[in-house]
């Protein structure tokens, strides 16, 4: 690890039901260096068995109902949120929830593509929005960029580089799911140019392809091997990659 | 010019009631080189009276009732221009119409992000798929790439450009109309990947900042002036520009 998490008072994940959500909350919990809290968000916490099992062997796992895409949800639990962490604020927020459905030239519909731009893309920014007051809290008393002051990182894909998506790049086919990461990636920049001042990190990031429900079987990666590196780089986040589209190596991607 | 649009059987143009698109059919009908059709959609034509004296002046320019955002008239519109072109079929499908709601940080709201990604991005592909039978037929006898074979030019901005968004180039806020536009692009190259087999030339464009109602008083160029130069660009459109970002000026810029 570059960095690791101790002194970063809290960390909410998003999706932390299943795949790569759910590692990223094992996986702290793993590691000596950890947040003080985790704060575990699922839409529909009955089902999330595993997890829940997580939240009752280790009391600094707090999980929140959050459904990204519904407003009342979002601001629900932005308040739980405040609770959790009062005046420290929140540190470290990963805008992890995702739906990827596939959508060729042929089988793209206008609801495809408005549904996954809600929750991939609108949602994490209006997410990102109610969370503010509790970031700018964390961020208020430090210098530099780092995740032990504030930051946002949002879980983008290689598949929403523009520029990757051209021969051999080009073969995994999908509208929706590439146009809402790619405008993801123009969320965080736009994110990273306002919150800058406020000392807030913002940064997209590529898991690398995973054998998650999302990532399917053929995948290369597993969860394990992804979030190992995806909460290193994370925690070695910098000054340097504010703004920018990194992938869980830590390496640089064109937009 | 670079090239011109001799040869160039028909053009299609969305958004021609006012602004950019309205000047596209005048210039067009300027120049002696000029397509034999010109297929000018305006989603309310009753209200397009520039546009209505220059169809009456012009036998060579067809009204067609389109508004992008709605599938029942997409799919007339699509109809319409059947009659029009026969077997032919259609040329060059510029993608023009689009909305730019301002919304900074503090004022975007959910309700503009999907307004502005149902026109400026899911609309355009739309079109295009429905218009993709009439692009096919004219691009089944040419080889090469070019308008006087078949193309998709998706009038995108350079406010869609992920990397531009930084220091000076991210003063003006939008995280709607950017996002929409980054999404555009990849949807064009995504187009560009699915349709190159087919002959069928796809190019993202920026028209430059010009004084229209979505550009204000303060935009350095007039109509004319992006206009002439846009055409001319859309005219020299060859194989390397395929998948391509370019401005008005014909210059690539950086996704
Ligand atoms: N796996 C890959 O190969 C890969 C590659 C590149 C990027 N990514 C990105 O990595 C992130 C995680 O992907 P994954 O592979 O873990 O996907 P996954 O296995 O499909 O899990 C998706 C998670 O997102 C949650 N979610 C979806 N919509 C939600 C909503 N409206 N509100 C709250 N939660 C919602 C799901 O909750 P429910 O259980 O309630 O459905 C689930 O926890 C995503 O951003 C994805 O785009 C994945
Ligand atoms: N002006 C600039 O500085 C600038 C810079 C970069 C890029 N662009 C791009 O250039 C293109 C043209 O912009 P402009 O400056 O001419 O904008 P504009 O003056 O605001 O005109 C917009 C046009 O789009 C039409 N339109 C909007 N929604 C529509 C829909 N659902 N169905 C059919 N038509 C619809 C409008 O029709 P109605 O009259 O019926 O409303 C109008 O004809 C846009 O793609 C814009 O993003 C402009």
């Amino acid at each position: 690890m570059k960095g690791n998490f101790a002194k970063c008072g809290s960390v909410l994940i998003t999706g932390a039901s299943r795949g790569l959500g759910l590692q990223m909350v094992k996986q702290l919990l793993a590691t000596p260096e950890r947040p003080q809290k985790i704060i575990a968000t699922v839409r529909n916490p009955a089902a999330a068995e595993e997890l829940q099992k997580l939240a009752k062997a280790h009391p600094d796992v707090h999980i929140v109902t959050l459904d990204i895409s519904n407003e009342t949800s979002v601001n629900a639990a932005s308040q739980a949120v405040e609770a959790i962490v009062g005046a420290n604020g929140l540190n470290c927020l990963i805008n992890n929830a995702a739906i990827g459905m596939s959508s060729d030239l042929d089988s793209v519909t206008r609801d495809v593509m408005m549904k996954t731009y809600e929750s991939n893309t609108v949602s994490p920014l209006f997410v990102t929005k109610a969370l503010l007051p509790l970031l700018r809290r964390a961020a208020a008393e430090g210098s530099g960029m780092s995740i032990q002051r504030a930051a946002v990182v949002n879980v983008s894909s290689l598949l929403g580089s523009v520029q990757l998506n051209w021969g051999e790049g080009a073969s995994f086919k999908s509208y929706a799911y590439r146009a809402s990461k790619s405008a993801l990636n123009m969320v965080t920049r736009c994110l990273a140019a306002d919150l800058e001042a406020d000392g807030i990190l913002c940064v997209a990031l590529h898991p690398g392809w995973v054998r998650t429900d999302m990532g399917g079987p053929m995948a290369p990666l597993s969860p394990e091997e992804s979030i190992s590196s995806v909460l290193s780089v994370i925690a070695g986040l910098k000054e340097e990659h504010h703004g920018g589209y990194v992938d869980y190596t830590g390496k640089n991607l064109p937009w």
